[in-house]
């Protein structure tokens, strides 16, 4: 059960069924691969009074893709932790007025080598994470900088 | 039609009516000043998978008390903009385990004088709030740092 495509499908189910908020949104999975993670959502329960994206949606889908991606890491290495978001920036460049999905992968000088032994040695590491919601031309339509913070479960190896 | 208190439950039923989301969250306007604004929202349709409030849910609520305090601050001068989020940024500082409320205020360097002399000259203008969720002590539960851009409408005077 360590195949990446299983474990996020079992996921996303998770996170559709503890978070209201994510079924209000209708979030899907878009892709999954070892560095990246993608979630979708329609326009329609995430609209705004404007009748483009709710800048609330983007920001919480782009924050359920990083926490998503960082949780997952973890689920593979066989790690039980809680993972929280910490500081987040959020820029909205552009409006979205389609429906929209969100790439999370790692920033730049984050890597999951530094995080599993930080883990392994404390209890508790953090990542930082890179978002964007992909626009209508070449800049994205909204971007997230956000920090999780992982912490083995009390009972956890 | 310029009573704050009217003004703002009447912006509180268009933002329901007129942003999905906002219902899913069961948003409420908690309270309305000149110059602050605070909505209060339930923890059971924004709980998250350990139990607390959901990180997007509280961004979500603490943007809109933002962008509610600056609609509200344009409506009572009779001014008809589009006011959209920018630049934001948000701390979670220690779990809501209940019931929550957002306060939104200026940010200190920011004042409605400078925002509406803008606009009236350049059509368009920006300003900084800040917000917070009220913690278990005297620190709040999480923050947001947020810029608001308001447009005159096309057709506006």
């Amino acid at each position: 059960m360590t195949d990446p495509q299983l474990l996020a499908d079992d996921l996303l189910h998770f996170i559709r069924d503890r978070i209201p908020l994510a079924r209000a949104m209708d979030l899907r999975l878009d892709h999954v691969a070892r560095d990246s993670l993608a979630l979708a959502a329609p326009l329609a329960p995430n609209v705004n009074d404007k009748g483009c994206a709710f800048g609330g949606s983007l920001a919480s889908v782009m924050t359920l893709a990083g926490w998503a991606l960082v949780e997952l890491a973890l689920q593979r290495r066989g790690e039980a932790c809680d993972v929280f978001v910490g500081d987040s920036r959020v820029r909205y460049l552009e409006p979205v007025w389609s429906d929209f999905r969100a790439e999370a992968r790692l920033a730049e000088e984050a890597d999951f080598g530094t995080f599993f032994a930080t883990l392994a040695e404390r209890g508790k590491a953090r990542i930082d994470v890179r978002c964007a919601v992909p626009g209508s031309g070449a800049r994205p339509a909204a971007t997230l900088e956000a920090r999780f913070v992982a912490k083995r479960r009390a009972g956890a190896q």
